[in-house]
This record gives structure tokens, sequence and C-alpha cells, in this order.
């Protein structure tokens, strides 16, 4: 639901140079890692991404964008990315070009079982080392298939063949073990393809082998903000010096809100703490209303959590969004502890025989209207017997807009014990982005009201 | 949704050739794209995706994952894909070596009125043209201001400055341009980063430039199936050998179903067509059941179409789904032609109260159960008063399962006029995902009703 625009406000304190800092410098320590590790002299990995699927459109490169933030939340700066397809000749060039720059490289893709899959192949050629079969992975294999009840496909079993002087990486999400070829200070880590196993593996064996250990410490924070426009929230916070002065900021707009990344370099944790959290004092003290979220939190989880807390429940009447709240409400694990009802009422009938609307005041006001998002959300507190009620009418569009109700046109209530507050907003024209504006704002609505700012 | 995990069947009728091939034919004529043209020997392009947040985890390169898409439905291969960050010496050398495998390069990301964004001037200096003021770029961003009224900032009219020797990509998206720059028979695009004006970019200026017009012909079809696991819809399929005589097949499998991707080469279209269509008729014999759409349909498009040709209506009680349902239903303009109603039945109280299930039933068989599933979906037909009603009920996880009832244990059931059938799944341990099988499972069901086949 997020775009991938991204706009950095400013680079501080480390500058990327690729090009430079290749090798580690003269007399520094064994660990390549480590050797590299100056203050903010961001170390350096590259990704090579096999897989004709990333290069015909079908698919995204999702596993870089992981490998990528776990690297960099152990202070290593990935500062290449190249995809090819599953061929011999691009595997190798773009593996030689890597390794010209940095000495740290991971190859993910192309490790199945098929024959279109090269990279094991292709990798052990380029490290000069015959295929040997490890008796392990043989055993890990044999295993994956009894425990389905199936035979051992002959691939599968050549899935065993692992590089010599290489180690292999045991994968117990899959038949495909991950590789790793060392030469001189130089290693190559090679993943399947399959997210969940490459992500594991990930965790399993290249993290740890770059554990931070050197003199960099990196810290990061994520603060998800929903109400105000990319511009509209920096005009109101106004100079960022101050700010960038302690951390790097990263502010990620999308049409549910702005996320302001924040990244804190310095020699150790108590350093790095000590400036995120004064960066995000100096954002709350302006924005504190519009952050709803922080890090892995979602408006979802906040919105549980204070439901909970508070020992109170929650019911909604959507139209438009059609269940989009609902939905989202109940992605949380033991939402029915606050959530216990919802009505779609997407047909007017809908709303006056389920809700109790009066069908007067659809008839005067019509059913997208002020007058009517509150009947729903004070229909549906009461029928469901709820603490609080949320509801949303609007024309998500295409059609269906007139002069004085255009498209996009919304209203959003809550009901609450002592009071129902609603919201009016127009939104853009494009149905699904609309159905997801207006179900955040429907729940940043409810936040609002559960901590008193409504 | 769907996941990135993508299992080539075979390549056939061509091989993907990266290393060489880099230079046109010799008298080849005076389009780079044509004079690569020769049968089954893909074009290639290169893509050099810029920018810091593309390496740092943040965001993924789905730019570039649209623009391969974009270019292989006119007969190009994107060999290459670069990430790098905003820095020059790294977009230097990315462009400098895609230029030495291909003639076609697209740059996007970096073009952006701040201080990081470089892309613009490292391309003119690379190409040795100085940045002239653009009359027309200028207009378009005073009049991008005026709209908003709001006054012009000076980093935004800086956006109007272009390269003297390239051309400007006009942009009515955003204020950026996209610039072109040629160097012989070479060509370079440059995109900005944001997706909707890289989208709209290469749809205006780079796909008419490439436009087939050799030799070759490329035709793809997606067809979209739910119902079997991948190993068990190939079994059931049998040998591949002869659709693979006619296309290339990728199997793409996630925890929603299989889509089957297809493409034809040929000389022409009819050569293309015909192929696809024998694939499809040959596919479609043994697997028609499980195909729900095909290529820019949905499950919800199709089931919409079914309803308005049918001229009837539909309405969902929906529990562990919490609204899935209904949102996925309501993702489809002109819905409320056919779905009503809904109700999300949280609490066991709701279930009785709303849609009259008979509160000894729950008692008996519990909430989960084939008894309340059937219970639900006659009760929600007959609230609603439409043809159809689809209900779910189930235990999404990761708690409140028990030894008899455990966790993914979900039953889908559809009511018609004329019967209610009911199905039990038992999905894995994952919230989000079995919301998502049981909401696919369950609208699956109602199109099988709708044609007849349940």
């Amino acid at each position: 639901m997020w775009s991938n625009q991204a706009y950095l406000i400013a680079p501080v304190q480390y500058k990327q140079d690729f090009a430079k800092n290749r090798t580690p410098a003269p007399g520094a320590p064994a660990s390549v890692i480590d050797s590299m590790k100056n203050k903010y002299d961001i170390p350096q990995a590259e990704i090579v991404a096999v897989g004709n699927e990333l290069l015909n459109g079908l698919v995204s490169d999702t596993n870089s964008t992981f490998i990528c933030g776990q690297l960099r939340m152990h202070g290593l700066q990935v500062g290449r990315i190249s995809v090819v397809g599953d061929d011999a000749d691009a595997i190798r060039s773009a593996l030689d070009q890597a390794l010209s720059r940095v000495d740290l490289v991971i190859v993910t893709g192309g490790l199945g079982a098929t024959h279109d899959d090269i990279t094991k192949d292709v990798l052990a050629d380029y490290f000069g080392t015959p295929l040997v079969r490890d008796p392990k992975v043989e055993e890990m294999i044999r295993v994956f298939f009894e425990k389905r009840q199936r035979p051992v496909p002959d691939a599968a079993l050549r899935q065993a063949e692992v590089p010599k002087d290489g180690r292999p990486l045991y994968n117990d999400q899959g038949t495909a073990p991950g590789l790793m070829f060392e030469r001189g200070e130089q290693r190559v880590y090679v993943l399947p393809g399959v997210p969940r196993e490459a992500e594991h593996l990930t965790r399993q064996y290249i993290l740890p082998d770059v554990a931070p250990a050197g003199n960099l410490c990196l810290q990061q924070r994520m603060l998800w903000t929903t109400g105000l426009v990319e511009s509209a929230l920096w005009e109101m916070f106004g100079p960022v010096d101050e700010l960038e002065n302690l951390v790097q900021v990263a502010s990620l707009p999308s049409h549910l809100g702005v996320r302001i990344h924040l990244t804190a370099y310095g020699e150790n944790v108590e350093e790095t703490s000590a400036k995120i959290e004064q960066a995000e004092t100096l954002l709350e003290k302006v924005l504190s209303s519009y952050i709803y979220a922080r890090d892995e939190q979602t408006m979802e989880s906040v919105l549980g959590q204070l439901l909970v807390d508070r020992g109170e429940t929650v019911a909604v009447a959507e139209s438009c969004t059609g269940g989009l709240i609902g939905h989202r409400l109940t992605n949380i694990p033991g939402s029915s502890r606050y959530f216990l009802q919802g009505w779609l009422t997407y047909s007017n009938e809908a709303k006056v025989k389920s809700l109790g609307v009066d069908a007067a005041l659809v008839e005067r006001h019509g059913a997208v209207s002020e007058e009517v998002a509150r009947a729903m959300a004070e229909g549906a507190r009461q029928c469901a017997g709820t603490d609080w009620a949320v509801s949303v009418t609007g024309i998500a569009g295409p059609d269906g807009g007139t002069a004085t109700k255009p498209v996009g046109l919304t209203y959003i209530a809550v009901a609450g014990k002592t009071l129902t507050s609603c919201q009016k907003f127009v939104f853009p024209q494009d149905r699904l982005r609309n159905k997801e504006r207006a179900a955040q704002a429907a729940l940043n609505l409810l936040r609002l009201h559960l901590i008193g700012l409504k």
C-alpha cells in the first residue's frame, strides 16, 4: 500500500562512495567486514539476484530489499544490486564485477532442482571447485520428502551436491541448501530464491557472520504519520537542521501518510539511542497527534492495544470501504477481544434495515452525507452494544459522482459514549486508493478519540 | 498477495544470451531496436535504477518490474537491472557498463528537486551536454503550482533545465521531466522515480519508440488458477512436451493459487495467436474448473461480470475473514449493482442476533462448524434478500485452536435459491494468509456455483 517514492531530505554524517574503498586498509584484521568499518565509512556489500522471472516483469526482487534492510541493521551498506537472468555468462560477469568492488557478495536465486537453475554450477566453476555429495544435506532432503510421504526425486538429490571448497548453508525450510565460498578475504553467500528460505538463511548464516564488532554503530527508527501530506508535514515541522545534525532523515510519502525514517550513527549504542531519542522528541513536539505508530507497529495493532488496555469494544458500519476496516482490525491476533461486529451496508435499504438509519434522513440528505454517517455509527454502536463504532459512507468512484457530491466525497463518523464526531473528506479519483484512504482515516479518527484528542 | 517464487518449467525457443549480440548487425537499419531483432534473438535493454532508498531495505524496485513487463510485451528483453545509490560514480559506472552491453538503457530515479537528486547532472556530464532552460517545461511547472495555488519554489524551476543535446519527456503527472539522450545508435531514457510518473512516461515516450516492427512477434497470456497446489496441478496436467513446443511456460505459485504464464514467439501475430490459443486449449481441457481468470481479470471482476450477466445479487456473512470478502467484491467499480449487504459477525452473539443463526446450533456444534457456516449463509441470503450469499467461519490463528478444531480449520458455505453447499478447509498456521486463503476459496466457491459446477 506504500508507494516506493522516497525523498531523502539530506544525507548526513556519511557519504556513500561506491567506487572507492574497494580493498581493506593495509594491516586490517582478518575479518573483511570489520576491516572496512571505520567511523561513518559504511562497509560495502553487493547483491547479485538471479532469475529470468525478475527480468520478465513477473515478480519484483523483494529478496534484495529484505537483505539490504537486514545488512543495514548490522552496519553494512549494500552498494549495488545486479539483477540478471538464469544465464551463465551474465551470472559470471555480474559476480566478477561485484567482487572487483566489494568483498562481500550475496547471490540469490537459481538453486532449484530444475535444469534452469544453474547458479550452483556457475559458482563452483567460477571458484574452480568440484561438487561433492554432502551426507547431511542428503539426509535433510530424504527427511523432507519422507515427512511429505513422497519418494525422493533424483533431481532433488542432486541438490545434495555442494562445492568441495565451499560451505553448505543447511536449509530446513526447503530442499536446496545455501552455499558459502571464500577466496582470500572475499566471501560469496548463495541463497535460494524462495523468499522464506532466503530470509531464513540470511538470519541463520549471514547475519551472525557480519555481526557488528567494529567502531560503528547504527540505529534506525520508523515513525508512521497520517493526516498530513508531505509538504505540509515538513512545513509544519520547520527547519530540519537540528534534526539532521542528529540523524539521517528519509521521508517516505504514500496515499496513507508519510513514514519518517531516522538513522543514527555513533560509536556505541548509548550514543545512537540518545540521538534517536532526541530526534524523536523533536518530531513528537510538533507532530505528536499525526504519529500513530513506530517501527513494526501498525494502525490496527496500536488501536488493538488501546482497546485492550481500556477494556473497550468496537463495531464498524462500512459503506464505500466494503469491509476493509473490519479486515484491517481483524488482522490482529486476538482482535475478537474488542472487535465484536460489523455491517457492510452497501445499499440504502441495508443502512435503514440493519442499522436503523432513518429512511427520511437518507431521502433528505442522501446516503453520502454527514447525517447518514452519524446515524450509521450510532446505529452500529447501539445494535452491537459496543463502546465505540466507526462508520464510513462515500463515493469511491469512478462513477456515481454529481456536481454537488463529487467522486471521492466521504464522510467518516465515530460514535462513543458521550459524543459522535464526523469528518468530511474529498479524496482524488482512484477507487481502490480511496477505499484505502477512507479506511486509514476512519481508523485514525477512532485512534484520536481513544487517546482523547477528539 | 502473490509470492515472488517463480519456477520456470523450461525455456523454449530462445536462449537468453546477455554477453553476446552487444552490437547491431552490420548494415542494420537506423533503428537500434529493429536492427537487433532477429528471429528468437530477443533484443536486449538494461535498466539502471537510482536511489539510496532502494539499497536501504526501505522500498523494492517495482519500477523496473513494470518496465521489464512493458518492454517484454513489445518484444524487448531486459538483460540486467543495476540498482545503485544517489552517487555520481556509481551511476556513471553502471550506465557505462550497461551501454557496453546493450544499446537501450532506461535510468530511473534521482530526478527530484532536492540536492540528493543528481541523476540529471551526472547524465548531462556523461554525455557532455550543458543544461538549458526549456520554456515548455517551465510553463508546465508554473501551471502545476498555480493549480495548487502555491508559489513556485526555485528548486522546482531548476527542473526546467534540460540537457541541450537531449530531449525532454514532458511529464504532466509531476514537476520533473524525463529525459532522452542519444549517442550514435544508443539511447538512454531517464525517468523520475515516482512510480506513477515513471509508468506514465514509459507508456507515453518509450513504448512508442520501441514498437515492434521487425520479424519477431511475442504474445503473452496469464491464466489464474486456484484450488490446486503447484505439484498437483502439473501432475494432473501430465507431460508438458506438447505445451512447451508451443509456448514458454512459467508456473508462479502462491498461497492463493498458481498463475500459469505463457509466452509465444513467432513471425507474426497470426502465428503467436494460434500458438497461445492451442496452448490454452491444452490447459483448459484438463484444468478448466481451476482456471478462474486470464490476463488482467481478477476473481472479483469475473464474479462481477457473471452476476451482472445473470442479473443476480450477493450478500456476505464473514467471521474469520473480517471483511476481506466484502472488500474484494467492492473493489470492482459498479459492484453496488450486485453486492447489497454484508455482516461481519465476529462474536457468537452477532451470528445469532444479526443472521438468525440458532443459538442451540452454535452451542451444539461450535461457531466453527459446517452447521453454523450453512446457517450463516442462509441467514444472510434471507436477511439481505439476495440471490446468493457466501459465509466463512474459521479459526484464523495463531491462538484459539483445540485438538479437534485446530488453527486454520475453516468452513465456507454458499447459499443459493435451490441449495446450500459447504466446504471444509484446514489452512496452515499464518493468520493473514489464512484470511486471504479463506476469502479466495469463498469467492471461488461462489464462482463454481455461478457457472454451474457446484
